[in-house]
């Protein structure tokens, strides 16, 4: 049996996340029972969300174990196999989080997680990406929650990310104006050069929610009618005050109040004097819409109109650190870890 | 011809308003030109979104002109008619805004805001209330907002005022436990022994967020899945901390913050977190359910399952300071000014 090297929750933040919540443990894979598969993970992701649930606080999703490995999604190709289902070197998208191999049993909850994709027209890494939960998170922002006009304005924060390039994908399809936000000069021109954003603004050449605001009404002279959150506070403020009547905002992350002090929206009165609909989601309870949103964004990316760059860390031991990374904004398109 | 005293808006307010905003001013009602009607006005309507008109800002409704006579909906009788479809006596609701006299032409616009009302089961005045603008209010945020499902809980701020006794006797119609949050015992009681509510709190007993979440977690021992906003301020953020996943907020009216400062939301993350969905709306702009809403107030004021109280102020000179209180919640339920 192989040795496992995990990294386990070792304590909570108390305030700002720190390296030293994490702790790395060397575990064995243990022999497999009938029906079980070990799978040998190439990559896991790296997600915001992680963060919200290192937090031992009422939230959508139960708070991480203490001293167990850090759960998240991952892919990687079965390495032993019990099960007819699943044969050794097929390659398989499954949820065993920031460890080398992982053991799936048939209980039909873990089963469901395990599923045998198509790497002939996708790299495997994709299928945790645009492909994966951050790319269908685009899709249901968009589609369920923007539902979007001929003619309208769509707005994305953390434009360059695993979410903010499929919005991108997604939203110039359909013909939509398309303006991100994002932080510092290479990430925007990045956003307009490759993603295909009609326009990026550059959150930090601004100190106020003011003078972000007079920035996105000169990308959107129009307005914006959706808005697709991922980081709130002063951007988010921002936002509210450039929505035109009736716009729709998909509230997906509030990455800036993460560690620390909540974030306050500082003139919700905006929602009712604009009309708005603000409406929070989280993709894994919408199960119906994944198959269509697979579909349209695996064509995406086969064709090569997704293009969403990722940041590798590589190996194990270089998890926290680029966790860490991403919860300020260091990384650049999906963050991943790769294994092998 | 008669005289007719009339309030202007003499000026904006500074931060607060006050009664020297307002100029009684006495006019003569013109001869009527052919097509037009004059309305001897029994009550006008003092509503809280006639605080936001009277700031130069962007909003839902152009700025109350200055030195002209406040908008806003009235209630009277057809004194003297050059048009064969308003017979003198005829009993009406229009809009003729603060003053004793309203002359309505034959232009469409103005024609479409002059309804004869039937007074045999229902008094005049709850076309202004119940039976008018508050009770669609209530009607649109509980039925197409909220849009309630059997065994939830729905919330109203303002419980006693016009759009607060109108939610509550619709919920209660529905099947469905229904709370409402009030300023003080006398309201309190009020509206559990006569609006029909299961339960009132009063905020007023309350000096944090905290304190009165806590309040709320006893009245709604199942959290709230409906919230219908008149207020904002602290009761929204102490609301936001009972919202069961997937509540709906239905954003009315922010009157906590029509005096000066804008009032923060401490936490926006609970929209993610509960997945909210957090709607403004503005029931003028949803003439499609009026026939329906106004229908169903109607039965209910008729059958006596809605008594909503009534605030009088006697006489146009009194007006301003009805106004002004209804801003600090002096008014106990619907807010009116009788002229005769």
């Amino acid at each position: 049996m192989p040795q496992n090297k995990q990294i386990h929750l070792a304590n909570r933040p108390v305030g700002e996340a720190v390296a030293s919540n994490f702790k790395l443990v060397v575990a064995e894979t243990p022999p497999l029972k009938d029906g079980e598969v070990l799978v040998r993970q190439h990559y896991f992701s790296l997600d915001p969300y992680m963060r919200g649930r290192m937090n031992d606080a009422k939230s959508y999703a139960l708070p991480q174990a203490l001293g167990e490995t850090m759960g998240g999604g991952s892919v990687g190709e079965i390495a032993e196999s019990r099960n007819a289902a699943y044969p050794v070197g097929a390659k398989v998208v499954c949820a065993g989080g920031w460890q080398e191999y992982c053991v799936v049993s048939p209980d039909p909850a873990q089963m469901r997680m395990l599923r045998i994709v198509d790497t002939t027209h996708i790299p495997l890494s994709a299928y945790l990406g645009a492909v994966g939960m951050p790319g269908v998170t685009a899709w249901y922002g968009l589609v369920k929650i923007c539902e979007p006009k001929a003619g309208e304005t769509m707005l994305v924060s953390a434009a360059t990310g695993a979410v903010g390039s499929a919005f991108a994908a997604l939203s110039k399809a359909r013909g939509l104006r398309t303006v991100g936000i994002a932080g510092g000069p290479e990430k925007c021109k990045y956003a307009t050069d490759e993603l295909g954003f009609d326009a990026c603004i550059d959150y930090k050449l601004h100190s106020t929610a003011g003078s972000l605001a007079k920035a996105i009404r000169e990308a959107c002279p129009q307005g914006v009618d959706g808005y697709f959150e991922n980081v709130g506070g002063m951007v988010l403020d921002a936002v509210l005050m450039n929505m035109n009547a009736f716009g729709r905002i998909a509230v997906c992350g509030m990455i800036a109040g993460y560690d620390g002090a909540p974030l306050p929206l500082s003139h919700p009165a905006l929602i009712l004097v604009n009309r708005l609909k603000v409406q929070g989601f989280i993709v894994g309870e919408h199960m119906e819409i994944w198959p269509e949103a697979l579909k349209e964004l695996g064509t995406l990316v086969a064709t090569g109109k997704l293009r969403a760059r990722e940041s590798i860390a590589q190996g194990i031991e270089a998890a926290p650190e680029a966790f860490l990374g991403l919860l300020k904004g260091k990384n650049f398109g999906k963050q991943l870890v790769k294994l092998i």
